[in-house]
């Protein structure tokens, strides 16, 4: 057992992290300090401090935050920028809150002086790597506790027997086990495990709590105009709303509309499938705006070049790569691309999807005096033949040589 | 101007291509071979023999083929092994079906002993690259007439005038401006120019032929399973089809279901931006359906490196070099990757949606065993700690040094 | 300790490997199957044999055999095909022979049945992780087995005196400390470790055994000719050789010429930089022959793509992932390439650098007429400037906006 | 022919530019400003001055500039901290001088009003498109004269009568045809064409004139040590030099250990193959130093991302990209993994070969203490059993599928 003295628990105070809280007391006989974040995950955070507190934590060992602002500005928006999809589809909405709870906890152990953090994610899936690789990339020598990996709770009873006998309260709903496992933030929440294990098996209606289902969704499409500056939204229908703010009237408008729902078989970083169920209702519109309006604005050796660095960007998000420098390489020449991506783009809502109609800019790239059919004076249509058959010399020489 | 004894063209037996076919005759005063496919563009092919007849074509210089067969199975399911996707969202509908009109004039060029060959490509477009490209790459020494470049009839009225001067018979509807231009096959059909030209301006319902718009489709989800084999698709709902009969199938479905819609603001190769406006129901019935058997079937290092490749392989299609070397390196990494895509993925298709709702495979690699929250003799959790912190290494020491 | 019945050892005969035989047969109490191979590491095999009869391995479980063809022609040849390069400037040399290895252990564990394997690398290297991603990816039971992680046997010492009191005969010259550890096979020698930890230290002469100092070469050039096939040597100075000769004798030109000498430090895959001194003087005379072949009968496309992938493929080879899908995708393109690399090439070989000075192929694609400056009639200049104009396109139109 | 008043002329002073400059003035009759720049090419400016005035350019239309430290500082040192090489060997010695120029070029239009720019660059060549792309990406409306394109002076007959008609002076051995044709500047000289055109053929001894041959140079070897900042070098021996003088030293050191010799046969962009022989004696040995220093200094997540985007950064400076977004995207990549590239490099020159033999640096990622053969605290190698069993994971479920 490593010697520990006090200990940053990224705390939600459910049932599963207050029984961590207890287990870090009893095992390492520690001082715990419990972190409680608001990234967005639409639960109250003050019951937690209560719990806290009843579980035995000072008051001055408790940090409660709302992280909602830093979450998007600083995390989510610098992703979409890359129009950032794992595996083809995925928005990473899990992914990317980890590094920036990782970092608030190492600067809460720093401010407390702990010198250990630990968290509650599982030994199987990804968080535990997303949450470690960001405690290491900050404070190389931070003793990490993952007590999934290290106790002998392995067992929905054990977990329950552990807590009864520690005097921990138990919601009534959480006796029993849960039908599938849930995370969520600000701009997504997920589902995964038990009942949503086969993947042959339709995903039932009742899995998904931020979007109401396409059928259910209004008969008349709903339209939008979203405004960016630099890459990053800044308006709706004319309306300047802060980065958290923004990401939430998206997600209501997007969850009205049946937008979002994701159904996905992925690869996860420690080497087997998963199957999970995710609705990042603002995140989809968001990602179909910032298209829209880089295809007005964004040349196209720079487009080309953001669309091949992109699934690397996306592989280091969602492996937990985002404090590492190849990730801070490619931010920086996604960041160089986005200086003059800013405009207007309408978008049509409607039962499920979410298509660009229109986009406008001041910073348009789009010439109608190059495109037109018409006469013109811009363009010199016999320059396309040597274009072509500049092109074309090598495919000649490759075919005269017989390949 | 240029020695030209036979030329092979492009014909499709409309205005233009008829007025292309009497400028050829008449410039280069050298005999016309007439070559009509069909590639599911939705036109009877007859008419354009009569019409070639009628301008004086022999009758063993014309030659009208049926390609569908070979469009789908040799160039489109090769592409969509790819997940292909110019700009992130455009399925290459266009392009993928110039190679195949190329290769064919080239070997028809070769069968007929002509010297040339002719399409009616304008001097601003992609589709006169892709085509020449594919001429000069097939046979080094043909020669290209591109009459849109060389000759003086750029107004309609010019090109009216002409027709009419040489009694080619102008059907009603012709006489006056298209709103657009449209180009069809099997994978969709594009809208663009005139009165799309403005990207701000929403397209109107007129300007959609081959989908029903999201919300006049029907109210209840349609349910399919598309079955694949190496990745490409081999039945629907259980029946075995052809291949053009499968995309067709899914033509049909994706359109009653408003599928497969893209307003489009592209980077043409010929470095302007264009707007175009596609449908592909069936192509994008296609694209999630096998992005979903890949889920299950694929390991992630294939995945991940296909991923990465495309935009690139995508950017090749797009720019016409189908018979390139680098594109045919891309396609043998691809398609061995496809090996072992096999299985069965129902979709869920509701105005305007597609999802994929459920994949089962003989081949797959998905494993409850491993991903289950259970207890579990196949994963050892404590193998975690040790990936993490080597894979953190690198970083710690990097703290350690400040960076 | 996990129940092992019979363990196939990767055996050399020297001190550690004996060692690791008789604690497996101690610890494990299993009997041990030993494997030695030739891959030209310039060792006797049969002292081998003599030992492990002598540590009362049963004939018919020892195992040698003569892999060095095999090693050339389906690792190495393949590997040079796409001009790998680890970092920058490594040839890969110890990372091709692990796989071939792993795969004869595998299959020598099938025969034998055998439920285990074992290797004498240690548990901060590379060596550990190319076997056992070999074994796990060809067999995914296997047991594995890594004494150095396992036991306490971790100092010189302690090692000496297991040894003395198994009756395992030392060497004299093992008793001490080697001043830095050695690995070999046809491709290279490598050192690393100890006196060469410091990477500011020049090595001194006497760590290099595969090379003469580019001083103490000739002072004469020599000049070879090798010849290709589909990507791969074939013959030297118009000699036909089997791939092992070929390597053999590349290295004795190379060696005799004081070239292939490479002071690195390099980053390993389990997250930490390390030093080493490389000789590989056949594959640095191969690796500029190749590039010289490939130079007059590689596409431009083919090329470049070839270039872009190739630090993908070297990551993968140096990494252990030679088994992997990616890889295997990878080598698909890369061989995909080669189909026309033949001719010959003409090298300088002085004084420790190796340089082409010549090329010709049947398969060439340089063309005379092409690039002459005299007139000409293939080429027309004129089509330069449309070449340009079009290409400068999407550059003027950016200036024009401001960005 | 078009209008054009006044024109830009990149000037040498020798007789093919002379000759541009009259028959500028005579086919254009238009005003003409010579630009002549010191890239370090080794010659004279003060001629071309007298020159341009013999041919009756008024004084404030001659421009002549020292631009070798803009050279150096702004296009070679950011182009090497990519570790650029084109198609493997080729330093870009041509490429990367002429967006310099063509920046001038631009910059003295815009002060002089004049609108239209011109340049001595031939048809076939790359370096009209560098000239060219630069052009248009800096002024979009520029005229742009290549003469070599427009004009029938082809022969070098007619272009010495054109001279004479026009009392432009020849000097006496520029009467005969030049053996090859030469590019020089501060980091390289290439010679082309003529004798040189047949790649089987050696270049002979007097094609080189800026190294000694490797085997005229010394006997005894030279070690130098370079120091970095920040990616760049700094100091040679200890002693800080401006960027020009830095690399004139190189050079110095290099050519005199006939280091930097290149015969190679590359694909242009204008689609052939051509044959040059370059001389890099500085570039080469600035090239080992710098991956010296970023071995010690750059993590390898940074590194293997540079590795991997390097190509494409050659080809973009090759084919004349220097202005374009994506360049500039992936110099910011570039420049923000440079941050830390601090340190000095010993390196050993003789005889044509560069090597590295020590780097140190106060900002070294390269830990004795990990890599250690002794027992060691920092680094528990039984991690290394899990990081390579969940490495493996994918790959044995891979096996157990088959595949």
């Amino acid at each position: 057992m490593r010697d520990v003295k006090k200990v940053v628990l990224a705390y939600s105070g459910g049932l599963d992290t207050s029984v961590i809280l207890k287990w870090l007391q009893e095992t390492y006989e520690c001082e715990v300090v419990t972190f409680t974040a608001d990234l967005g995950q639409g639960e109250e955070l003050e019951p937690a401090r209560k719990k806290a507190e009843l579980l035995g934590i000072k008051s001055e060992n408790i940090f409660i935050e709302d992280l909602r602002e830093e979450f998007v500005r600083d995390f989510v928006f610098p992703m979409f920028r890359a129009n950032a999809l794992y595996e083809g589809l995925y928005l990473l909405g899990t992914s990317i809150a980890r590094p920036l709870i990782a970092k608030r906890q190492i600067e809460i152990a720093r401010q407390s002086g702990a010198d250990a953090v630990s968290h509650g994610a599982t030994g199987k899936g990804n968080d535990q790597v997303r949450f470690e690789l960001g405690y290491y990339a900050l404070e190389p020598g931070i003793k990490v506790i993952a007590p999934w990996r290290e106790w002998d709770l392995n067992s929905r009873t054990k977990l329950i027997d552990f807590a009864e006998k520690h005097q921990i309260p138990i919601a009534k709903d959480k006796r029993g086990e849960a039908p599938f496992s849930v995370d969520a933030n600000l701009l997504h929440i997920s589902a995964e495990g038990k009942v949503l294990e086969d993947p042959w098996e339709e995903a039932q209606e009742y899995v998904y709590s931020r979007s109401v289902s396409p059928e259910q969704a209004p008969d008349k499409p709903t339209y939008i105009e979203v405004e960016f500056e630099k890459g990053d939204p800044v308006a709706i229908d004319g309306e300047r709303m802060s980065p958290a703010t923004l990401l939430t009237e998206l997600n209501r408008l997007g969850g009205e509309n049946g937008i979002g729902r994701l159904d996905l078989v992925e690869n996860r970083f420690v080497g087997m499938k998963s199957r999970g169920i995710y609705e990042t209702p603002g995140g989809t519109v968001l990602l179909q705006a910032h298209r829209g309006i880089e295809q007005l604005t964004l040349d196209r050796g720079a487009m080309h070049l953001k669309d091949e660095l992109m699934p690397r960007y996306a592989e280091l998000v969602y492996n937990g790569f985002w404090f590492a420098p190849e990730r801070e390489m490619l931010q920086a020449a996604i960041d160089k691309s986005q200086e003059h991506v800013e405009g207007t783009v309408r978008l049509k809502l409607y039962k499920g999807s979410v298509n660009v109609v229109g986009r406008k800019s001041p910073r348009s790239l789009y010439s109608e005096a190059h495109v037109t059919f018409e006469e013109d004076t811009v363009y010199d249509q016999r320059d396309a033949e040597g274009f072509i058959k500049l092109n074309a010399l090598r495919l000649r020489l490759l075919e005269r040589r017989g390949h």
